[in-house]
């Protein structure tokens, strides 16, 4: 697949329903050096997953009976969200651990939502019927090349927004924005990526030579807590860095970008950030870094009615 | 005075010291245009008050007892971390209005903190005599040249970031943003002021002809409340537009800024865009209209330790 061409196709197609997210650069770290930052937590629904979502639906033809997602919550939103702003109905399966932040959200959307007990793959498992039983056409949270094409148009955006880093950190879930950065910049800068040592997918993939199951906790599980790494990620990760950070390290860096720039993110959006200051990446002298910040659904919602 | 050479020399000195602060393009506020925003709340101390006490500490000469603030919370947080920063002992005093973030965030800075009895002008009162007893600078929260050239930096760098928007709407508590805004943007642009119903001491002076006193209430006076409005504001005002929101509308606004862009901010940061939500201030057809969002301590902390 010519990725370059489908992210630039993505790009052009999305513009104008996924929101341009701004971009900074921190000096307020407590490092030597300034770091690079998106705030993408402030796209729609608040996460990336909105632009794969609207790349998806605006690239393939949608069945009458809508759009089915199975979802953390953000992937849920985001499909229920463009499926919304798109005129088509939405039934999003997502499992308990999402939280009432999302669960809201994704109410608020007006799609039909099924909360489902256990873990993210229990949902993805309720949505294949769904899809099966309806025709409802599905939105794969990750690994699907019209996924992964809508998330690369972040790294796009990025650089047309005058990115500098050396290294991009990105946090990894199932591996649907990790694939849009390696196909997208690949080449060019360096891609890490950064998981919870308690969902870490891509890296037990990577150490076993192929996709395995790992199971999934921690506090960024409800974003990041995919059972296993999606097959278009393995593919694109094959030599990459990838690093393991802790809860503690990810709580951390949730604090630090509150304390420093009033950045209120779930701890997935700083699991990317948590990899920097915990030193579980140590960029070389000079090595300029840029952080991905990808998702603000925190739970409890502060300004919850 | 001239102030466009103050606020371009007040710019070059806080360089690195400052943050420069991003700004973006919002299309989900769900008007048929889109608003420009600069995210001012992700200045150090999260507010904009940084750029003021930094050019005052160094354009000005710091005497040995260093230096004292009143403050509402955001100005003493700002006076105690750009002290720390040049190396200078800081006095703040605040009134208890101001908060139990804000309280902690002084604290957190190292400085000395007294907080006192009642509302802004009583911390005021006591600055002055600590600054009469001991020799202390007093940095003026609003009405002094090195803290109005100090905000007017926040104006020159949006200008500087790609500004399009014909007019800018600016909250105002004792005029010293506004003044910034005024001082560098007069006569290029259109800047309205936004305030509180129950804390408008711009808006009173305006009506009255010359400063007169108000008094202070409402979701967003430990940020917005001062008393009378400052003399340098009011002198740059003459004839500017004045607009008035109420507590639900600031609230209101606060709510849209987070579900719209994860952008949590106390009710003074969401007050100008009050003014546009709720029909306070009423672009005319193809006005492009951009909102400064100046403050982000919100209280409670929502992740205090």
């Amino acid at each position: 697949m010519n990725w370059k061409s489908e992210i630039s196709a993505a790009a052009d197609r999305i513009s104008g329903y996924a929101q341009v997210t701004p971009v900074m650069e921190s000096h307020a770290l407590g490092l030597d050096d300034p770091v690079e930052i998106k705030l993408e937590h402030m796209q729609h629904t608040g996460s990336f997953k909105a632009r794969g979502a609207f790349n998806t639906l605006l690239s393939l033809d949608v069945p009458e009976a809508g759009v089915v997602a199975a979802s953390g919550g953000n992937h849920g939103a985001a499909a229920a969200f463009a499926a919304r702003a798109l005129g088509y109905p939405a039934k999003i399966f997502v499992p308990e651990m999402a939280g009432s932040s999302k669960i809201a959200l994704i109410k608020r959307t007006g799609a039909d939502l099924s909360v489902v007990q256990g873990e993210y793959a229990n949902a993805l498992t309720e949505a294949q019927a769904h899809e099966k039983a309806t025709g409802a056409m599905q939105i794969h949270a990750y690994d699907a090349p019209a996924t992964v094409a809508g998330q690369g148009t972040c790294f796009a955006e990025w650089e047309a927004q005058g990115l500098q880093a050396d290294t991009v950190l990105v946090a990894v879930g199932g591996g649907g924005l990790i694939s849009g950065a390696l196909a997208w910049l690949q080449g060019a800068r360096k891609v890490v990526a950064v998981e919870p040592e308690t969902s870490c997918a891509l890296n037990a993939a990577l150490q076993a030579g192929e996709p395995v199951d790992v199971s999934v906790s921690g506090i960024a599980a409800n974003a990041l807590g995919a059972r296993r790494i999606g097959s278009i990620c393995f593919g694109l990760a094959q030599g990459m860095t990838s690093v393991l950070v802790t809860d503690e390290a990810i709580a951390e860096a949730q604090k630090l970008l509150w304390r420093a720039h009033r950045i209120l993110v779930e701890p997935a959006g700083a699991t990317a950030l948590a990899a920097l200051m915990s030193g579980a990446y140590q960029p070389a002298n000079g090595e300029r870094v840029a952080v991905l910040v990808c998702g603000g659904n925190i739970s409890p919602d502060p300004l919850s009615d």
